[in-house]
C-alpha cells in the first residue's frame, strides 16, 4: 500500500470516524485512499474554516478529535481562524494539510508557501513526514497528540510523494495519550483549606461544565459557603433543568471588576486566570480585585474533573442538597416584534430536550442566555477564540457528532457571512440544524466598541465599516442558494411558527429575525 | 495626535487613497482616526480574503498600493489565502493588524494569538509597533517596502496602545523606494547574442505584459528570429486588438514539457522560471527539455521594463513590423445550449473596450481565453498562487481602481464559493462587475486530478468531495442574498441578453451559466 492508504488505514484504526474536507490536488492519493474506506466518513465543506469549525463542534460533541484535509500553505490559511477558535476550546483535531512532493519544493510553484510556518503559527504539534515510510507513524503521533491533554491540534504536513509511494509496513497503532496531569495531594488540600475560609470563590470552567462533575462544585459550596463562578467562554456547558446553576464572568470590563470586588480569594479549576478580552486605556486587563489571591489549582489542560473530586472529598461535601438543580421553568411564548429578549423567551419556551445550542450572537447572546436558563435539559457551546465565523460550522459539526440531537444555532449577520458556506454542508449531509440569525444589519459589538475608546457617534468612516446595510443581506435567499429553507420572522408569532418548524421537523432551516 | 493619527495621516501623506477594510476591536482607534479622515476611502469586506483580494485587483490595476485593515491574528488568517495570491503577483499591499495593548499580551485572553508568526509566514515584511512615538515612522518604512520591487507585501502590527497613545512627532515621510534592480550591461550584451542563435526563446512576464513594453519583445522576435512565449500565470497581462500576440504556457505538464521540447535556450525577462503546478508521479518538476539553458536575466522584482528596453537596444531592434499587433477580430454570437467555448464567444463579441478580465475559471478558462484573443482591447488578471477565492474580490479591488472601466469576473463555482462575501461589497460600492459564474457543479479540475494520479472513476468519498450537487448552489438567489442582480442563462440567447445588461448597464450584475 502507499503511504496515504497506511495513514487512512492508520486514522481508522486509532477509531476517527470521521473527515471535514476541503482538498485540493496536493491531497489527491489521500482522497483516493479515503475512497477506498467508506467507513470514514467525508463530509466536503466549500471552505476550509468551514471543515475546522465542524471539526471543533465535533470534538466538543464527540468528546474525540476527528480529521480535517486541508489544502497546502493558503488552504490552512483559510482554516486558521477556527483553529484559533479550538485551540481556545481545547478541542482535539488533526489536520492533514497537503504539501508538494519533497523535491518539488526548491521551485517557486504557485502554491508554494510557507505551511510549516502557518501551521506552527496556531497548533500545539507540527510535523512534516519526510518518508511514505513514516507516514503512519506520523499519523498515529498526531492522534495521540490530538487526544492528549484533552484535545490539542495537531497538523500533518503530508508531501505528495510520501502520500503516493510505497509504504510496506502499512498502518500503525496509535498509543494512548499521556495520562492528564494532576495536582499534587498538598496543592489539593491548600485549596480546600482556601475555601473554607470566608471572601473564597471557586471558578470551574473546562470539561467540568460539559458534564456531571458539575455538581461536585454545588457540593463544595453547600458543605464550605465559598462562591461558585464560571468563564464567560465556556467550550461546552450543560444548562437548563437538572444543571447546576452559576453565577459567571461577564464580557465587559468594568462589569467584571465588580463582579469580583469582594472576592479575597478564587480557586481555578478547570479554569484558566480571568482576563479582560481586550485592553482599553485606563482599564485593568485583569478584573481581579487588587490584593486578591489566584489559585491556579488546575488548568483547563490538567484533569479537572477528578481534581474537583478529589477537592470535593478533601472537604467532605459529598451531598447534593435539596433544591440545589435548576427547575425546570418555560416562560410565556412572546408576541409583537421580535426583539432578543422575545427570541430568547420563544427559544427557551420551545428548545427540545437535549438540544446542542451553539451561539455566536454577540450582543444578542446575553438576553438568550438569561431566558434558557431554565430551559429543557441542553448543552450550550460558544466560540473561544473570539474569531467570530464559528457558529454554522461548529453547528455542522456538533450535528455530525449527535445525529439524534436537535442543534440550534445563534449567530449574528456579521458573523455568519465569515463562513456562511457550511449551510450548503448542513443541506448536503442533511444535518439536524436550525438557524437563528440575529440581522442587526451592522457589527453592533463594534458601535459599542467605539463609544468605549471615546468617539460618542460613528461617522462617515467608521458607519461605513461597521455598518452592512446599503444593501441589507436578504437571509433567506443566502439560505436559498446553499439549499437550506428559511423564513423571516419579523413578529414574535411569526419566530414561534418558524421555530415550531425549524425544532419540530429534521434538517436544517434558517430564520432571520431583524433585531 | 494620537499614534493611529500619526499613521493614518502618514499614508495619506503618502498617497495611499483606499483602506479595504475588516476591522475589529482591537483596531478601533485606527477607525475613529479615518473617522476624521474622509479622504481615505474605506471600503468594507465581510471576509477578511475579501479585503486582501481587493488590494491585490487594485494593486495590479493601479499600479500603487492600497491599505488593508484586519483584526488580529485570526483575522489575518481570513486574509492568509489572498495574500498568498498577491505576493506570488507581486502586487504592494499595506496590511495594518491590529493587536492587543503590549502589556495585555502576557495574558491569556480568548483572542491573543501569534500574530507576527502568521504575518511573518506570507508577508515580505512585518514589523510590530513598540511604541506611539515611531508608529508614524513604522508606517512609512511599509509604504516604501510595498512600493520596492514592484510590489511586496508588508504588515504593520499595531498595539492597541501604540494607536491611542501620543504620537507628538505626528505624521512621517514616506521616502520613496529603492530602485528596481537592473542586470548588468555585459549580462544583457549576453543574453542578446543568445537570442541571435537559433533556437532561442526569449520569455517575458511580469509588468512587460501589463502595457507598452511586450511591443519591444515583437521587434526583438522581429530582429532576431527567436521563439517568443509567455508564462500561463501572469498578472496583469495586455490583451485583444492592437496587443503583442503571444504563445504562453500552459497548466498540464506533458503539454509544457512539449512547448519547451526543442528550445535550446530561454532568456527569461521579467519571468520565473518555468515550473510544474504541482509534482505528479513519474513527471519533471521542470518542464524545460533536458540540456537546455536557461538564463535568468531578470526577475519579476526587476526592472523588467527597462530591461527589455535595454536588451532591443543592443539587437538594434527598433521597428515594429507591419501585422505584428493583433487585429480586431470578432466571433458571431453563439446559440443553442451554453458551453464554455460559447460563453468564450458571446463575451469575446460583446467585450467592451479597455474592460478589465478577472479571470478564475479553472478549468472553462482556456476556451475563454482563445475565444477573446483578438477581442476589443482589455487586460487579464489571473489569480496567481493557486488559492482559489481571488476572483471575486481582485474584481472588487479593480473596479475600485478604475471606475471608468467594465469589470468582467469570470469564476468557478467551486472557486467563488470561497469568497463569495465580495459581492456585497459590489453591491455596497456600486462597483461596475459583471460576474460570470461557471456552474459545473463540482471542483472539475480535482475529478481530472484524480484522473491524473492513475483513478480511473471517483468513488463514493471522492466524489463526495469534489461534486458540489445535492443541493445546486442557487447563484441567482446567492446574489440577490448579497443585493446583487442575477440570472440564469442555460441557452446562449440568454447568456447574450444576459451579458449585453451585464457589460452594458453600470453596477454589479452576475450570470449563472451551467457549463
Amino acid at each position: 500500500m502507499n503511504g496515504a492508504e497506511a495513514l487512512v488505514k492508520t486514522l481508522i484504526k486509532a477509531g476517527v470516524e470521521v473527515c471535514f474536507a476541503n482538498p485540493g490536488t496536493s491531497e489527491m492519493h489521500f482522497v483516493a485512499a479515503l475512497d477506498r474506506h467508506p467507513e470514514m466518513r467525508c463530509v466536503l465543506c466549500l471552505f476550509e474554516g468551514g471543515a475546522t469549525g465542524a471539526a471543533d463542534g465535533y470534538a466538543r460533541m464527540k468528546g474525540d478529535a476527528a480529521v480535517t484535509l486541508l489544502h497546502l500553505a493558503p488552504g490552512f490559511g483559510n482554516a486558521f481562524a477556527n483553529l484559533h477558535n479550538a485551540r481556545k476550546a481545547g478541542s482535539g483535531m488533526v489536520n492533514v494539510m497537503g504539501e508538494h512532493a519533497t523535491w518539488h519544493l526548491q521551485f517557486e510553484s504557485p502554491l508554494r508557501g510557507n505551511t510549516v510556518g502557518i501551521s506552527q503559527a496556531v497548533s500545539h504539534w507540527t510535523r512534516m513526514s519526510t518518508d511514505a515510510t513514516t507516514v503512519a507513524d506520523d499519523g498515529a503521533a498526531a492522534v495521540r497528540m490530538a487526544r492528549s491533554e484533552g484535545g490539542r491540534i495537531a497538523t500533518l504536513i503530508l508531501p505528495a510523494n510520501t502520500a503516493w509511494e510505497e509504504a510496506p509496513g502499512g498502518p500503525a497503532e496509535t498509543a494512548a495519550p499521556p495520562p492528564r496531569r494532576r495536582p499534587r495531594p498538598a496543592d489539593i488540600a491548600a485549596a480546600a483549606e482556601i475555601l473554607r475560609q470566608p471572601g473564597a470563590t471557586l471558578m470551574v470552567g473546562g470539561e467540568i461544565l460539559a458534564g456531571s462533575a458539575a455538581v461536585l462544585a454545588a457540593r463544595i459550596v453547600s458543605k464550605t459557603g465559598c462562591g461558585l463562578m464560571a468563564p464567560y467562554f465556556v467550550p461546552r456547558q450543560r444548562r437548563g433543568a437538572g444543571s447546576v446553576p452559576m453565577a459567571r464572568m461577564v464580557y465587559p470590563v468594568d462589569a467584571n471588576v465588580a463582579l469580583l470586588a469582594d472576592r479575597k480569594t478564587i480557586v481555578l479549576c478547570g479554569a484558566t486566570r480571568p482576563t479582560s478580552f481586550f485592553a482599553y486605556p485606563g482599564k485593568p486587563s485583569l478584573p481581579e480585585a487588587p490584593g486578591s489571591h489566584l489559585i491556579p489549582l488546575c488548568d483547563p489542560e490538567m484533569d479537572a474533573a477528578w481534581t474537583l473530586g478529589a477537592l470535593a472529598e478533601e472537604l467532605g461535601a459529598g451531598t447534593t442538597p435539596a433544591g440545589t438543580l435548576t427547575p425546570l421553568d418555560l416562560p410565556d411564548l412572546p408576541t409583537g416584534l421580535v426583539t432578543p429578549e422575545k427570541v430568547g423567551a420563544a427559544l427557551a419556551a420551545l428548545l427540545p430536550e437535549e438540544a446542542i445550542v451553539v451561539d455566536e450572537s454577540v450582543t444578542a447572546s446575553r438576553f438568550v442566555w438569561a431566558a434558557t436558563e431554565t430551559a429543557r435539559p441542553h448543552d450550550w457551546l460558544k466560540t473561544m477564540g473570539g474569531a467570530i465565523g464559528d457558529c454554522l460550522p461548529m453547528a455542522a459539526g456538533a450535528a455530525v457528532a449527535c445525529p439524534d440531537r436537535k442543534v440550534v444555532a445563534l449567530t449574528g449577520d456579521g458573523s455568519a457571512m465569515y463562513t456562511l458556506q457550511s449551510l450548503w454542508t448542513m443541506a448536503r449531509e442533511r444535518l439536524d440544524v436550525c438557524v437563528v440569525v440575529f440581522a442587526n444589519r451592522s457589527y453592533r459589538i463594534l458601535h459599542e466598541e467605539l463609544r468605549n475608546v471615546g468617539a460618542s457617534q460613528a461617522g462617515r468612516n467608521a458607519a461605513r465599516v461597521f455598518d452592512i446595510v446599503d444593501p441589507p443581506l436578504d437571509w433567506v435567499a443566502l439560505a436559498k442558494g446553499h439549499g437550506v429553507e428559511a423564513v423571516y420572522a419579523g413578529e414574535s408569532e411569526a419566530l414561534v411558527a418558524a421555530l415550531r418548524r425549524g425544532l419540530g421537523e429534521p434538517g436544517p432551516f434558517l430564520i432571520e429575525v431583524p433585531c
